[in-house]
């Protein structure tokens, strides 16, 4: 396999250098997040979805309804969609409005769906999908029912279209703005996680639930 | 003006009890967000761009490079595109893989965006645009210069034809699980201004910028 995952379609054309094909990157953009944003056509309308994803070796994958317009619709079509991941990172407050930016890291991924049908592999999806969202949950759950397995749509797309784009830097502002009087440099933000909130239906106390790595 | 932003594209088919039309919640999510997803097609295949955004009144607006795909050529092709903002505020751990969930502010628009080429209407909305990314910060900035501002495009889509979907609640278990001994709750995530990064090209102490009101 090729360590680049650049193509015509996604070749980034504003902002070039801050784009790059490498594959570990969109791996690990994949990994440490928990939403994207999935974009299809339908009739000829563009529609964006938001939905959880997760990857396993050289696809991503996501669930949902096993009628959804992002799952069976999409495969339906045969078409190739796009699924953005974002995540914020800061606020990048330059002595010019024109040099404001942001700190981020973002990911494009182009593909053709592919529906997976068969019952073990869905069943092994769905547990690597709840142990992202919360490291060794499944084994604890409730197992699921074969209504549950048939109820849900599972789909994955290769990872080998798609390109990264990031900024992780302080300002860059004009040579003769340097003197400006007004403050300059970056403002983080990180999503954190917040005390648990147990349901009040539950009266006994087991162990807390471990949040996910990716966020 | 109707306060339903319900239309045949923008109706929500799965998951329509959680969905709404008002304009008065969709207002709200656009204003207390940055990020938003804008998903348009050229030459049919679809592209999903992360983008800020910001609103005044019935119209929601963003910017970029003047000759980006996402201003004017999305512009140029008269298509009606399709915005996604969508927050994340907490996993739902419920005792069933199949009851686990979001809570999340999910806000989809869709409308043909128009470019914006006046350069004093220009300003005024990069004005409105800085001061929600940091309210009060551009009177202190060095003034834009009529290269940054023709070098800028901006661009609006009414707000018209949307759907609002939310989800804030706890765990929904069926019945029978209610005794399987597994936590059972809302692990609540929350995006969190972090410590000013201050440029060390900066040796002067400026007034700190405000952070945004938006997430």
């Amino acid at each position: 396999m090729s360590d680049s995952l650049q193509t015509p379609t996604s070749t980034v054309k504003r902002g070039p250098k801050r784009a790059q094909y490498d594959v570990a990157t969109a791996y690990q953009i994949i990994d440490e997040t928990l939403l994207c944003h999935i974009g299809q056509q339908v009739n000829g309308q563009v529609f964006v979805t938001p939905t959880f994803h997760w990857r396993e070796g050289e696809y991503l994958y996501w669930h949902g309804h096993s009628k959804a317009r992002n799952t069976h619709g999409a495969v339906k079509e045969a078409q190739k969609v796009c699924i953005n991941i974002c995540e914020l990172d800061g606020l990048v407050l330059a002595r010019s409005a024109f040099h404001h930016s942001v700190n981020y890291r973002s990911m494009t991924l182009f593909g053709t769906p592919e529906v997976i049908d068969d019952y073990a592999e869905k069943v092994r999806h769905f547990e690597l999908f709840i142990d992202k969202v919360s490291p060794n949950r499944w084994s604890q759950l409730r197992p699921v029912t074969e209504q549950e397995v048939l109820a849900t749509g599972l789909v994955r797309i290769k990872i080998d279209e798609a390109s990264v784009k990031l900024r992780a830097e302080g300002v860059i502002d004009d040579e003769a703005d340097m003197d400006w009087p007004v403050w300059a440099g970056v403002m983080p933000v990180a999503k954190q996680w917040q005390p648990l909130e147990q349901d009040m239906a539950q009266t006994t106390d087991y162990p807390e639930p471990e949040a996910p790595l990716a966020n």
